[in-house]
């Protein structure tokens, strides 16, 4: 399983670190176990990697004494600290013939057990299980043969799976993403400097202005010369290549005030709620959202269905990382620290609660006892995505598929099990109708439909 | 101006200091700044006190080597800590004679000077600006002449103020509460244990089963032999004594999950948002909350206009305490990196915006060219609570009344300054039409009309 | 059993909470356990206390940001943190009618319980045990009818036992020390300024002059006018009064480098060991110190016997505080990870040696078994003070009488007991003969003989 | 200039790591800057490395939670951090067709830079500058023609330089020194385990059985089988080859309490002072130690000469790493808070101070003015070793060239720029006479004469 990330590229900015560190802040979401931020000042390399979140674990004073340079990248991820030796936490650094070159990658490959035994077996010695690693090992190869870029887009070639890369090589940025364009990735202005993130909710912090996504299959160059594009796939025109968006973005990973593939997140959310009243209307009080993954749909299927909207899942804002093992006969404790319900919005009513998805069922089952405890009358489930039946490999860590809920018991079943007094699903076909080219994403989550086969 | 504070306690359980430390985590949102956990196990004090998050600076290791006993109460506290020595904060602790006395506090006292002045010219000798240490000081010195509970219950009659007490002295916990009643305060069975909470969401995480609020001019007497009250005014009868509870906590201090004052905060805040939707329509394409607090009052709002609700203010996280300064140029930082609007629902769109209330107008006035910015074509806005127009002597911490700008400006000044195109405040009489008993609140900070006077 | 601690003073220098840093760095060993700095910069106090070493847990920040004055004292102790609630180490606060009033001391009152008889039966309230804040009590009290200066002395006058006391209110430092002037306290110039420390190393790592000791019942008052004294003995003539200086400081707690009660500490602990060779002479190889108490009466010892010094039990310099516990079957791992003896130095050879005194004879115990398994051919020791026999009322934290093997044991059952060839302790007269003024010190640990009898 | 450091390994002990930390612990000396542990349980690979002091970096629960196995490495480095990334700290891991090799080395390699062009030429990626990923990476490209044992004999044979290396693969270990025995490297019995550290105190901390020295050209594979020896320069007889023992770690680097190439630190040292006093005798009152590194041969010095030693350079056991600024006017305050020389022993006094050497002069120059402030009558210098005149390029991190004070000035002109009475270095012979084998030594230092050559 790989694990889920973001990424953060600063070019030409006398604050590139600190740019870098915001874009990191705002893209949290996508990782919270670890953070690395990596520098090129034009003469050295200045790095520093944290585990926990970015914003606790970075200080005032690493910008003002270490982290320097006018190039910069960063990367966050939700990789847990036991997996991942300090090390080989990205961005990932290896020097070649007195050149440090550095990559950060959100996704995950396909094929890296064949380039690791290609790379191993033609000498090449690796220090970790990392994916960014094998990207520059392979780059590395090319130089023997090749140019600099030459070397980058070969290499890049040899990949296969979810990748949106980030390299910084001497003065220079690569930005390479695969030619399905599983994962979000784009590029802003910034005054002179040119910003890369995974969402564009990085640029709205910091107030850059969104240029264009990254193509699929682009290896964008950015230097003081100019940016200038390589085409992994080259031969073939733009317009027919096979795309693969990751539909998950929407559903759940991306920020609701990010634009991904050329859509708001939000209001594609929204527009799966509405979809959701019309698939599986219902006689019911109230709309009530599990927050905070569910607010958008059930936002939308209030409107869809015209029941109240009402927001009465308190979020305890204080919930940290360190927490107090709970006393003794304290059930379901690790649920309850985070949301209470509001009683009396709750008692004697016929609710809809609407989420996004249930992965193993156990947080909902948790929470449709507590709302029966507090008296609701009856109890419908709007999921405002199909079940997920299926592991995906190219970076999004579901359960294994033994724990999947959804692939080994029938909606019924299910419904059963999480006591409720009904079940629906949104179909795959409505959940594409949300979006504007339905045909480009990937739903192998939810029909085990591969565009892309892995070992 | 005193701070504004939260407290816990808990009698007769193994793992009290446990259950404070949780009923303090409930209630996180009464004060960020410092917290403190006094324990008592039969034969000795155990004692720890914080500056930040009491989420954030107690550790497991904390209760399995220090803080034990069956007997326990906690304070959190918006104090910042310049103002605040280690030393003073609460629970306070004093030593007379060799029995240790310790104070919590949830109010602000008004004759603490004349207290003051009391206890110094008769010799007292006082440590801080602490009300808790005069409230102890008096006790021990009607000590000399009266019984434990009757020189606790002639202390209390000698101050003046909004005052929820929480005392422990060895087996005992007193609970105190001024006559009037301004803060919440209530009471729950846990198992064989008494817990005494400013807020039932305390409750709710321990799943402790509310029983009642404390009564104004209440002193509950905790013991190994039952549970009694005395009265501090014991002469007039219960149902004359006036009171005058903090329409503030309605309106924005307490949890939305809480009941105080005989009423569920979610319900009263949707109220005040209908109420408000009826004084002040408007012609708009949707009702945006200013998260969270305008977030139940907007849901209201929505109800009551039948405009759709959009949940569009996207708010980060994982913001943290520690934070790294913005780069040069950028304006309006520390509100941006909050929340985030999406610009996709704001564009071309007439917005009703609702929030609780307007301090010093600084953060709506960000957001409101923040929201221009988006392309919002129309910006209406809607206060779910009157013009604060006046300070707080009890407690709560408004700025200063020169910056308060609705005592400076007139409404339609406060609009253009804003740059709105309308905008309406709830009305008094509209406010207390969403309560259970209107006259029994304190209404000061909005109508200057103090139930109480003070030095 | 009271506290053992150093104090620092500075008044009238533009950093001065540094010089009191520095003082109470390079009077570290006089307490280990907390520290606490409190300054007065002509308006307000600013304050920091942490538990651990002074030179570990402050940093420089708090001196930029926080500890700020012309006026500052500061204090070390070696009270463990859980006999010590923050809030009550020294310097001890408290505030009497607007004015904050500041004490430190050095030493333990013998009256301590009738002085809080006394203040509690008169309305007092006291938060702690600590002897400083007793004092400041009684200052307050005196205040009532006097001037500030005359309630100091007057409060002074009230106190029995050994006090080094320094007090900082508004402008002013007060500097008292007992009649007996049981422990060191010495005055320098630096600059402008003026320092108070209780060891003149304090003095030499900031380059300070010292001028003179504070005397036996002054009362030493410094500001803006200048520097004056009062008398607690005021009416018997300077030369008649009784002195009892701790000679313990001179065998053990006081730096070599100090001049203490007139005598350079050095000087006299290496004479201690010279007297200590005549009176115990012994056939031997070489004299071995037992670091770092040992090694200036080693010193002394090799001098006067014209044995060879061998400076071979090498000291492991990175010992710290938290230290990892040992792995199973680590005999003795806490003495053994400080000292190392050298084999090559031991093997075959018959030694002496030497240490400052023998409280419960572990760690010696452990060490004699170390050298016997290292091939010592015979093991003499020699103790450079009398036989500790007693416990101290002043300051001194011995073990409990029960635990001092010296006062169980005869000198030939403790020989036996520790598995020496030989075991000698130094005469009281020969301790006496290396003093200047041997009638004025105070010899009660060694005779039981108090010069101040204590409840 | 490469790092001077220590390492440790344990071979099968349930508690490997923690022994590992308690070798580290012991030679702290070797190295302040960083450490590092990795532990190898059979399947897994778990390491921890940290900043700093092992001794205050490494937790209990390190050992509780993470670092476990019965078999582990340590190293301790005195590379400065902002050279060292933490990846790139020793112990060095790298993966390998599955199989994690760790490597951790005290020395430095002549060859790096034709080793690093090697592997780079042909394909191989470096991601540092360590000397212990060039053998780890020499090791995997031997593997592809041979046995896991004859790979690492090939690569150690690839290496020059001074190296003493711990590998760790799987469930082996291996010692690997250089032919030279430049580093000290020695073996030790501990119950059913085999200890490996570079100096022998490490064995007496954890009370180890020494067994023999690794040596020269040994490399030693420790496995489940037994314990066994391949030869580096096999077809040249043991007694034949050129042995370069590192004299510097007598004169300095070593703990006293150290056996290292068979002979005792401390019996050296202090022959090295008898030696001095013999070549350079002096008309004085007394022989003054420079602590810690002058108190051997100072002891020395003072039985050669006849005249008194005294100690009195009293250190502040109490500095630690993060100091706070001292204030202005404060010269030399780096030197004065360490140590602080005793007045009443040195006013009016002929001293002799001894120290193992002078490097550039800054601290000597510091003391001697301070022995004359306080009245230090002639000052007369010896120091233990012969001039420093030429780098090391096998670990030790003297001053470049350029700063030595004894490659620039005759020993007059250094006498003088000190302000000394009189000077006397030990001659090279003097120095040689002390060991055991003379001709085994490497005299780089005072000589220029390199066993070995370097790029």
């Amino acid at each position: 399983m790989k694990e889920y990330c973001g990424i953060m590229g600063v070019y030409n900015h006398t604050e590139a670190t600190k740019l870098v560190y915001f874009g990191l802040y705002a893209q949290q979401h996508r990782g919270q176990e670890s953070a690395g931020i990596t520098a090129w000042d034009g003469t050295k390399i200045s790095d520093k990697r944290v585990f926990g979140l970015a914003s606790s674990n970075f200080t005032e004073n690493d910008f003002i004494s270490n982290l320097k340079g006018h190039i910069a990248i960063g990367h966050v991820s939700s990789k847990p600290e036991k997996q991942a030796f300090l090390s080989c936490v990205d961005p990932f650094i290896i020097k070649y013939k007195g050149t440090t070159m550095v990559a950060a990658l959100n996704g995950g490959l396909t094929n890296s057990q064949e380039l690791r035994d290609l790379l191993e077996n033609d000498g090449g010695v690796l220090r970790s299980d990392s994916d960014s690693e094998l990207f520059l090992h392979l780059i590395v190869r090319n130089l023997h043969t090749m140019s600099e870029e030459q070397a980058v887009l070969a290499a890049a070639r040899q990949l296969k799976g979810a990748f949106s890369f980030l390299l910084m090589i001497k003065n220079r940025i690569y930005v390479v993403r695969d030619t399905f364009g599983f994962k979000p990735l784009a590029l802003a202005q910034y005054g002179e400097s040119i910003i890369i993130a995974s969402e564009t909710c990085a640029f709205d912090l910091i107030e850059a202005k969104y240029i264009r996504d990254v193509e699929p299959g682009e290896v964008l160059i950015i230097d003081e010369k100019n940016m200038r594009s390589l085409w992994i796939d080259e031969d073939i025109p733009t317009e027919q290549r096979k795309r693969a968006h990751c539909i998950f973005e929407f559903v759940y990973s991306a920020r609701p005030d990010s634009l991904i593939f050329g859509q708001n997140v939000y209001m594609v959310r929204q527009a799966l709620g509405m979809k959701l009243a019309q698939e599986h209307p219902v006689d019911a009080d109230l709309v009530l959202p599990f927050p905070d993954s569910g607010i958008y749909s059930a936002v939308g299927f209030a409107k869809g269905s015209g029941l109240p909207y009402e927001h009465a899942m308190i979020r305890n804002h204080y919930v940290g990382r360190t927490f107090i093992q709970p006393t003794q006969n304290m059930r379901d404790f690790s649920v309850r620290i985070k949301i209470n319900p509001v009683r009396e919005v709750i008692e004697g009513k016929r609710i809809v609660i609407v989420d996004d998805s249930i992965v193993r069922g156990t947080t909902m089952d948790t929470r449709v006892k507590k709302l029966r405890e507090l008296g609701a009358k009856e109890i419908h489930c709007r999921i405002s995505s199909p079940k997920v039946i299926a592991s995906c490999p190219y970076g999004v860590d579901f359960a294994s598929k033994g724990e999947l809920i959804a692939s080994k018991y029938s909606t019924d079943e299910i419904r059963q099990k999480l006591g409720l007094d009904s079940l629906g699903y949104l179909s795959i076909p409505g959940m594409l109708e949300t979006l504007n080219r339905p045909k480009d994403y990937c739903t192998a989550c939810f029909d085990a439909n591969y565009p892309l086969k892995w070992s």
